[in-house]
C-alpha cells in the first residue's frame, strides 16, 4: 500500500478508536498497563534481543557513543520501564472530573468536565522508552497515540509494540489506540503534521532539529519543550552559603537536564564575597566558568579554577553540560531585563533575602517556573507532585511548565437545561 | 520604511510594552477602559465621519450589502461599542488569581499564578467594533495586542485606534501595549503569522477562508473558532412541545450565529408525532427543510412547507440561514454516529425524557457543549456567565467553547524553597 495512504488510515482508526477511549472506565485503562507491565518482564529476552540488532545497526553506522547510550536497553532498563508503568496506572484517572458546575438564573446547569483531547501523536528519536511511557500516560489520560520512533531503534519500537498491542486485547480494549508507524522514511513526517483532522496535539521528543521542524511544519498544536535556558540571580543580600549550595545543586546535580542552571548573575555588592566561594565549590566538580570582565577581575587570581572569558554568544546559551556563565549586574532590573532578553521561559530563580526583590522576582519574570531560594532542578512532573510528565512546555498556550497526565486532558461544557429557549 | 521591518518592530515593541502590562493592575487598566469608553462618546462624530468614508470606499467597489452593513457605524452602534467596554471593565480582573497552592514534604511551597499570555495579534475582517471589542479584552487580562484589520475598515480602523492610544496616555499606560498595522497589503500577514518570538496567540476573526489562511500558515499558536455544524437530537422519548420550542429556538432565534442548529436528528418512533409539528412551526418563520427519504415521506403531503430533499452535501453543513436539513434515525447510537461523522465539535443537543440516553449523550458526544433539553443558541461567553468573549474555541487545546478573559490567560508556576537541592 502507499505509505501515505496507510498513514492516514492509520490516523483514522486512531480517531474512531479514541471515540470509545475517552469513556472508557480506570478499571480496564489500568489493567491494558498492568498487562503491558507483565509482559515487558516477561518478554524481557524478546526486548533486549531486538534491541541488540538495533544496537549492532547503529555501531556499523558508527553512532556517537551518547547516541548509543541512548538507545541501548539493559535487564534494568526494563524493569524500571515497567515500573513506571506500573506508576502511571497508580495515578488518579484525570477523566471525568467535573469542575466550575453551576446554575445560571435561567434555570439551566452547567459546567466542565474534563476529557481526553483524542489523538495525540508522539514523534521522537533514540529513546526506545519513549514508546513505553507515552503511550502509558496517553492511555490513562484516555487519548490514543499514533507513534512515530526513529529508524535507530526501529527494531526494539516493533517489540515493544507489540506487547502493548497483546496487552490491549487482553484488557479487552480496542488495540486500534495504539498505532505505530512501522515506516521510518522521513518524509511522511510533514505529511501526519497535516493530519489536523485525526490527530489532536503532537508531541515532539528529540533534538532542537527535530522540535524546530515540527513546530514549523504543524498544522496540528504541538507542545514542546525540553530546550532551558536557566538563570540565577544572586541577590546583594542572599545568604553565600544557601546561593553557593543551591547554584552547586542547579549546575552539577544532572547538567544535561533542561532545567540544570546555565547563567548566574550576580549583584555587584555581593560578587567578591559570593563568587570565590561558588566558583571554588563549582570547579571541585569541574565546572568551567565563562566570566565577564567584571567577574574575571575578581575570580582571575585564584587557583584551581576553569575559567574562560564570556563571548555574547555565552548569555542566553544552554550549555546541557559543566560549564556555567557568569555575569556581574548592577542592580535587580539588571537581572531581570537580562533574563528577559535571553531567558526562554523555562525555569529561573533568584536567591535573596530581601522580601521586595523575591516578590518582584516571582511577578516580573515571566517563565514556566520562577524560584526564590532553591534549585532550578525542581522543575520536574514528579518533583512538583503531577506523578509523572509527558514533557515541560516552555509556552504559554494549554499548559506551562511539567506536563502531567491532566496537561493531556481537554474539557467540554455540560448544560443541563429543563426546555430553556435563548430569548 | 520597509513594511516588513516595520511590522516586525510593531510586534517587538508590543512585546517589550506587555512585559509590564503583564503586572499593572486593575485600576490602571480599567482606567484605560474607561477612558476608551468616554472618548467614544464625545469623538463619535469623528469616527462616524471616517466610516462614512470606508462605506463611500466599499460602496464604489460595488461590496454586497450584507458586508456594507457589518462594516457600517451608527450613533447607536457607537455607543453599544463604549457600552461594551464599559462592562469588560467592571468585569473580574482574571490576572493574578493563585491556584493549586500546596507545600510538598521537603519544604517548598508551590502553587500557579494566573498571568497574561503575553501578545496578542488579532486579524479580522469588516466589523471596525472588533478593533475596540478585542483590545479591551486584551488590556483587561493584561496582554499587549496586534491589530491587523481589514482595508476596508482603515479610515474607521485609524480613527478607533487613536482613540484607544490617546485613552492609554492619559490612563500612564504605555501606548506600546496596542499596536496597529496601518498597512492593508495581505502579503505581510504571512509575516505576521511567523513572529512567534514575539506574538503568542493568533486569533483570526472572519470568514472560514480567512480562518483557514491563518490556520495553516501560522507557526504562533491559533485559536479559531465560528464554524458550527450544529445538530438537535430529538430522542423517541422527547417530549414533543419541548421538542418543538428548542428546536424552533436553536434554528430562528439567530439563523446568522455560528450555535445555530443545522440537522435535526429525529428517531424513527417520535417521528411521525413530532416531524408535522415541529415542520409547521419552522414553516411559519420561513425555515427551509431539507429532507432525507424518510421525512419527506410524512412531511411530503402537508400544506404550506418549504421542502427540499436532502443531497449528501446537507449532512455536516453550516447553513447560517433559515435552512435545516432533517434526518430520521432508527436509534441513539445512529445519532451518535452521525454527529461524529459531521459534526466539527461546537454545539450538540439531545432532547430526551430518558436518563439514560441523556447520559450516554452527555458522555460520548464530544464537542465544546453538549445539551440535554436545551437550545444550542446558550453556547455563547455572555450566556455562559464568563461576562465577555473573544471567540468560541472548537479546537480542544487551551480553552473550549467560549474564550472569556479568563481563557486568553496562562499561568506560571511560583516555588518558594528555604534553601532546597534536588537530590
Amino acid at each position: 500500500m502507499d505509505p501515505i495512504v496507510e498513514l492516514e488510515m492509520q490516523c483514522r482508526r486512531a480517531k474512531l478508536a479514541s471515540r470509545k477511549l475517552a469513556y472508557t472506565g480506570t478499571a480496564a485503562k489500568n489493567s491494558a498497563l498492568e498487562h503491558i507491565a507483565d509482559d515487558l518482564l516477561s518478554q524481557k529476552e524478546v526486548i533486549l534481543e531486538a534491541n541488540a540488532i538495533d544496537q549492532l545497526d547503529a555501531r556499523k553506522i558508527g553512532m556517537a557513543p551518547a547516541m548509543l547510550d541512548r538507545l541501548a536497553l539493559t535487564p534494568h532498563s526494563v524493569d524500571l520501564i515497567a515500573a513506571d508503568v506500573r506508576s502511571v496506572a497508580g495515578l488518579p484517572d484525570p477523566v471525568g472530573e467535573i469542575f466550575d458546575m453551576r446554575t445560571l438564573p435561567n434555570g439551566l446547569t452547567l459546567g466542565k468536565k474534563r476529557v481526553p483531547l483524542g489523538v495525540i501523536a508522539a514523534i521522537y528519536e533514540s529513546r526506545p522508552n519513549v514508546t513505553i511511557d507515552i503511550t502509558a500516560l496517553c492511555l490513562k489520560a484516555g487519548n490514543a497515540v499514533i507513534l512515530r520512533g526513529g529508524k535507530e531503534t526501529i527494531n526494539s519500537n516493533r517489540a515493544l509494540v507489540k506487547i502493548i498491542v497483546g496487552a490491549l486485547e487482553r484488557a479487552g480494549l480496542d488495540p486500534n489506540v495504539v498505532q505505530f508507524i512501522d515506516n521510518t522514511d522521513r518524509s511522511l513526517v510533514p505529511h501526519l503534521l497535516k493530519m489536523n483532522d485525526q490527530v489532536d496535539l503532537v508531541i515532539p521528543r528529540g533534538g532542537t532539529g527535530l522540535i524546530k521542524f515540527v513546530k514549523e511544519n504543524s498544522s496540528i498544536p504541538v507542545v514542546a519543550g525540553g530546550a532551558g535556558v536557566c538563570h540565577t540571580f544572586v541577590d546583594a543580600s542572599a545568604r553565600v552559603d544557601r546561593a553557593t549550595a543551591i547554584v552547586y545543586n542547579a549546575k552539577v546535580q544532572k547538567p544535561s537536564a533542561c532545567n540544570a542552571l546555565d547563567t548566574i548573575l550576580v549583584h555587584k555588592d555581593i560578587a567578591a564575597r559570593y563568587l570565590p566561594e561558588a566558583a571554588a565549590e563549582l570547579a571541585g566538580s569541574g565546572v568551567e566558568l565563562r566570566c565577564d570582565p567584571r567577574s574575571l577581575a575578581i575570580l582571575g587570581s585564584l587557583p584551581g579554577l576553569k575559567l574562560v572569558p564570556a563571548v555574547d554568544a555565552d548569555w542566553g546559551k544552554e550549555y546541557l553540560a559543566l560549564i556555567a556563565a557568569i555575569k556581574i549586574v548592577d542592580s535587580l532590573d539588571e537581572a531581570l531585563d537580562h533574563i528577559a532578553a535571553y531567558g526562554d521561559g523555562h525555569s529561573e530563580a533568584i536567591i535573596t533575602e530581601d522580601y521586595t526583590n523575591a516578590q518582584r522576582f516571582m511577578n516580573e519574570v515571566d517563565a514556566a517556573a520562577v524560584y526564590v531560594n532553591t534549585s532550578t532542578r525542581f522543575t520536574d512532573g514528579a518533583q512538583f507532585g503531577l506523578g509523572a510528565e509527558v514533557g515541560i512546555s516552555t509556552q504559554k498556550m494549554h499548559a506551562r511548565g511539567p506536563l502531567g497526565l491532566k496537561e493531556i486532558t481537554s474539557y467540554k461544557w455540560l448544560v443541563y437545561g429543563s426546555g430553556q429557549a435563548r430569548p
